[in-house]
């Protein structure tokens, strides 16, 4: 025999087991019915493009974080390292044909070559959806109601979705004569967000303004006019004392105004929609650092684990794909970032462990043949229950062993002369109970016991 | 403005448009549910993996076919080119830790620089599904189960799994004293196999057998022999006749005996837990080109498309990662071709081409608040039905030209008069007809009229 070359994965890569598998395919298919259910409809695009297309012409700052390389007809190729990029030139090339407004959401593995500290993969995978070709306050306002379905569909009770819009920021800015200097403003911002997040751990409460100042400074704006703006981004308070704050102090500017008629009605709908009081919260401290939003902007945090940060962030932007197109793409949408949200709910401990993928086990016994098991198996598959026979007729010892150690519910038990007096044997595996139920209510019971109810 | 990068994608991919993502989205599902339904459970493999685990050490004839490139951190990687190989890498490093039997399917795309003629995409999904750690025929008879469980979930009633067993081929090989010449046999069945095909499609009649001998010759191999080893490929007949044929000539081999006897145990139990006899087909002439296959093979056809070739093929091997591990694992599985399906279906006229995702399509008027709109829609949403809100109050002929466009099923329509008087107006967009529905039994109307019953 040859050597044996090492089994392993690259690092920054990692395999996903049936414990890590079966949760992801649970959220992701929940994730499918939620923004079905508002009628965005599915798209996919390669793994790999142009890079040209990828980082636009030139765009070696971002070299570091892509998988760049040349195929074998000497193109310059990438693999995409988001799914927005993509969705923009997929938007340039297919919405002349499609029309707008455009809904779609786009769930799928993105690639980047980041430094692998704090539990970051190269692999991940991005959930996101937009409406694209609309301006129209509706499609925020049905963001939000997407983030908060989905995040409840996902069994959350407790999330807070923090909403701003740009324009209040731009309002300002205008006023205070720094409409220039906004994307300096914005780094800035971006930072304190982080020492707000910090600040609501109550682990820094000492951490001051002023590093923030001193960051805008740097920027050529004024110190006190800084300090304005982080007055602003600062303000706590009810959503209604946030908005009144705003309107008053400087509710003629229209940007801002804008700004403030959006999120309340935002807020108006959402109660109107049944979304809880408590899981919407206008938040002026955050920013974004992408400098393509221009208006509402999101971000959702559990309030059990505030600290893992945003796990589904987003906004409105006004220019989707004018890398590759001169018709104009403004909208909105959001992303569901999968692998911090299974990182969250394996630290939070909502995660089963299980591996089994059917809820019925069915030992064999060596003195049935195994068609007869293959029969009842497939009775029971026809109403909807999921069943794995064990492959040999080992000792019932060793059956039993493999399905508790799977994590599968029940074991259905049966030899020759079971089947001969059409009793079968049904053990709870968590508990070892066990209790004997004639064929013709098997199927029955199993449903119960199972919660599906009857077929 | 710069220069517009031409928004494109690269030779030999393609993005997914919505008409053709739904029913990818729904394949993958059915998959997903048939596969555990028999306790098949879920992994999931990196795209990237060091070059030396995908080829094997030196491994440079496959260098074409392969993305392989250099990363930041110097090490030669490539793309995986299919799911087997990842698998294989995968169970030597964590079946020690899972046990064994492993059933696992794996769901992704994988990515092959080949030619794109006869509309073949560099970048396919495959949907494998495997047993693993055991020779038990149980796990040969579940694959064909398997099998034919997941082209029926699909929609198809009109297919025939071919199946065969190596070990008749290589019992008569030693009777031949062969043995030694099985590649070579096994590559001119493979060319005799493509044949076969070709003459169910009565379309080339008169293709001889001696090509095949004569390649046969080519390799060593006697020609009378090689005469013999068609003689037995291309014998057409019944199921039990072709048993009995094998049996008669040559069943004193232990190896053919051995692989009769599977064959019929596969035949007994799949009649018995109610696939189709016409569905399950014995054929001596399929070998598949793949050396690691040792026993049970299966190719699956589409009877309205048997052009298209295999849609679900795999098989038995005797060692799935003896190039990582030492420890044996034999098993046996198969692969759903997805793209080669979804084409197969294009062909066939069963897509349906709707680009909507929610069957109900929400009018708006402007005299009524976006408010009154979202809260019914999540009333209905509640109750499991998909709807869409229209963005804006456009003209009634605009949004519903909208709805046709995408293909909704009903759209609902209500002004500020309407919803004074709890009245609502269903209009079925295929037909155009409507009719008026007092708001109480919205939802029940709704749910009967798309086939889900009451909540």
């Amino acid at each position: 025999m040859a050597d044996l070359i090492q089994p392993r994965t690259l690092k920054g890569f990692r395999d996903y087991l049936p414990s890590l598998m079966i949760p992801r395919e649970e959220i992701l298919q929940k994730a499918r019915t939620v923004y079905r259910s508002f009628g965005f409809a599915p798209i996919d695009t390669p793994a790999l493009e142009y890079t040209e297309i990828l980082l636009g012409k030139g765009g070696a700052e971002s070299d570091k974080l892509i998988y760049r390389f040349k195929d074998h007809g000497d193109r310059d190729i990438a693999l995409r390292f988001d799914l927005t990029v993509p969705f923009a030139r997929f938007a340039a090339q297919h919405v002349p044909t499609l029309g707008t407004p455009f809904k779609r959401y786009h769930m799928g593995p993105v690639w980047r070559g980041e430094n692998t500290a704090h539990g970051r993969y190269r692999e991940f995978w991005q959930c996101d959806f937009d409406t694209i070709g609309t301006t129209s306050n509706s499609s925020d306002i049905e963001a939000a109601l997407v983030i908060n379905a989905l995040l409840a569909a996902i069994g959350f009770e407790r999330f807070e979705i923090h909403v701003n819009n740009r324009l209040i920021l731009s309002g300002l800015l205008e006023e205070l004569g720094l409409a220039d200097k906004s994307v300096a403003v914005l780094r800035a911002l971006d930072k304190h967000k982080s020492v707000a997040v910090l600040r609501a751990l109550d682990k820094l409460p000492k951490i001051g303004i002023e590093p923030v100042v001193e960051e805008m400074v740097l920027h050529g704006v004024d110190a006190e006019k800084g300090r304005k703006v982080l007055e602003l981004a600062g303000f706590k308070g009810t959503n209604e004392e946030i908005l009144a704050f705003v309107s008053q102090k400087f509710g003629n500017n229209p940007k801002a105004a804008d700004g403030v008629k959006r999120l309340s009605e935002l807020l108006i709908v959402a109660r109107e929609s049944g979304v809880p009081d408590e899981r919407l919260r206008i938040d002026l401290s955050i920013a974004r650092g992408l400098d393509y939003y221009t208006g509402t902007i999101f971000e959702t945090f559990l309030s059990d684990l505030p600290s893992i940060g945003s796990i589904c962030s987003g906004g409105r932007y006004d220019n989707l794909a004018g890398l590759y197109t001169k018709m104009p793409l403004p909208g909105v949408g959001a992303s569901l970032g999968l692998d911090r949200l299974l990182a969250a709910m394996e630290e939070l401990k909502i995660l089963g462990g299980v591996q089994a993928s059917a809820p019925v086990f069915i030992v064999r016994f060596a003195d049935t043949p195994i068609g007869v098991y293959e029969k009842l198996a497939a009775t029971l598959r026809a109403a909807g229950i999921g069943v794995e026979v064990f492959i040999e007729p080992k000792k019932i010892g060793q059956q039993l062993q493999y399905a508790e150690k799977r994590g599968f519910r029940f074991a259905l038990i049966a030899g020759p002369d079971d089947f001969a007096s059409k009793k079968f044997k049904i053990k709870e595996l968590a508990t070892r109970q066990e209790a004997d139920y004639d064929e013709v209510i098997i199927i029955s019971q199993l449903r119960t016991m199972l919660g599906i109810g009857l077929p």
